[in-house]
């Protein structure tokens, strides 16, 4: 894709054209050539979005209060996209198209941006795409972008969105499963939600999160809060949209907003250079066969690990690239 | 930790030593200084224990499903490792008691060696600290080591075990979000277990799964196999063995099982490489630093993405690691 049709692509944006868009989400998905370049040309776009995740265990209603969310949120006047992360079923099946039943009356305002995102590569190809989606809804105008991801507790697959306040949504449910996941998703959220309220155990459950924040250090000194919802009566919606503009006020007001966006961008440039570097490693396939040749080696005991890594990564290489030029990039490329 | 010392340490494992193994799984797991090298030297010990991952969502049953596992393994005269993988809820908390009640009877055999795995750092430490104790336990002379991790689908977290036979658990149940985990799991399995299944649903699971099956490719020409447990009751249990059994006697009479053990070894030094690599690139801070100071100007768009990535990576760098001397390791270290 030239120069000219990225620029071409970008005023459309930010004239609003929706199909500009979509086209730039599938650049950007398809980690097209060049769309590393095409996202930092939209970084200067953004920052206006405000960027919040929804997450919580399979079947705690998170669809169905995402639509309450969505719709409340139109209802103040804000303008809404949504990207729904799931790892497991790329688009087809049964359960997306539940999903689309329960994001019904959000999916039906052209207003809100909706675009699900499945699993195509590894999970930091997933996380790339989720901050590019993300990024092109923010650049389009969205105020309020909401990032529905499973959470199970697993913090590496919890905190991939880039987000700014994050929403845990648990149900008074049901085993023991849900017990294990908890302690992970306690650590991420700002802000808790008792759905399905009218559920017995909602009370416990409410108790039993109290009793753990009380526990827990607070965090850049913002005390999560817990709200009660019943996402399909409607029931709590506008108190929690409430507590995630105090959440943003606080953020604001604390000047923490800036710091969090800087650590968002420290870790996709950090997470190039780390993919480049593996990238020029693997190339030609050379030490990938050096390995497998010497694999006979190792498994017999006859040639220790560190001596077969050395092999494909001598010391000499690793103290180039320890004392490698690192200049100061003191120009500006375009003034 | 000197070569004496783990010179001393694995001879012990070799006579049966408790002790040594535990002190072992600890070293692996701390990835204390030399791990990685004493992790080599147990390599030659290796390979006769065969390695079983019982996965699924949370709920499924898979602890007490893996207590009559590994009882009925003992029962047929195996010793048997546990390795159990938790990355919510490192060892406290009120799960993993519950866990250690539901393998209450596996618990009570001496014969069988029980660890559970917290979260330590990054996916990519629990995954090599996995890798590592499964070894421990292999050398240690365990015939069947079982590996038990939270399924939710996500493939990166489902086969971070270094498993020959993948059992998926699931249950007839409650609500669309063990739907969209089911897509994902359905790649991963060797053997789908219908736990629970005096549940009503439990046929209509069942008959799912099968189609399910049917529609996808055989994977290295093993079909798939549906069976149903109720675990709580014991019952399938023998037969689950059983088809554990056959599944490892495929691989083994199709030679998979060798192939499928130097590709968790090539993962592994792979992954060495690279962590290696990357170690060195961020030596120093100096990049870190780089990059900090030039992050104002990517974001309003006076530095491209590339030049900055390209300032701290030159390419004559890339080119170094590109064309870097590769030897083959001829000699052997050890004779």
């Amino acid at each position: 894709m030239s120069r000219r049709d990225v620029d071409a692509l970008l005023a459309q944006l930010s004239e609003g054209s929706k199909l500009a868009a979509a086209r730039l989400i599938s650049l950007v998905e398809d980690e097209a050539p060049g769309h590393r370049e095409l996202l930092a040309r939209l970084l200067p776009m953004t920052g206006e979005g405000y960027r919040i995740g929804v997450t919580g265990p399979p079947g705690a209603g998170k669809s169905s209060l995402l639509d309450e969310l969505v719709v409340g949120t139109r209802r103040r006047g804000l303008s809404v996209g949504v990207v729904a992360v799931d790892p497991s079923s790329p688009f087809t099946g049964g359960a997306l198209l539940g999903d689309r039943i329960r994001m019904r009356r959000a999916a039906e305002d052209p207003e809100v941006f909706i675009r699900s995102l499945g699993s195509r590569g590894s999970l930091g190809g997933l996380s790339r795409q989720t901050e590019g989606v993300v990024d092109v809804l923010d650049a389009f105008g969205k105020e309020r972008i909401f990032i529905e991801t499973v959470g199970v507790g697993q913090s590496e697959l919890d905190v991939i969105e880039p987000t700014y306040t994050t929403v845990v949504v648990l149900v008074p449910e049901s085993g023991d499963g849900i017990q294990t996941m908890k302690a992970g998703l306690m650590e991420i959220g700002d802000l808790f939600v008792v759905n399905k309220a009218d559920r017995d155990g909602a009370d416990l459950l409410e108790a039993e999160l109290e009793t753990t924040l009380n526990a827990r250090p607070g965090l850049d000194g913002w005390r999560p809060r817990v709200l009660r919802t019943c996402a399909t009566r409607g029931e709590g919606v506008e108190a929690l949209l409430d507590a995630i503009e105090e959440h943003r006020a606080f953020l604001l007001r604390e000047g923490r907003l800036s710091l969090r966006r800087r650590e968002i961008l420290m870790r996709r440039l950090r997470a190039a250079v780390e993919d480049r570097l593996v990238a020029a490693a693997w190339a030609g396939g050379r030490r990938e066969h050096a390995l497998e040749m010497s694999l006979a080696k190792l498994v017999s005991g006859r040639l220790s690990f560190e001596r077969l890594v050395d092999t494909v990564l001598p010391r000499t290489l690793l103290e180039q690239i320890e004392q490698g030029q690192v200049s100061d990039a003191q120009g500006d490329e375009r003034p």
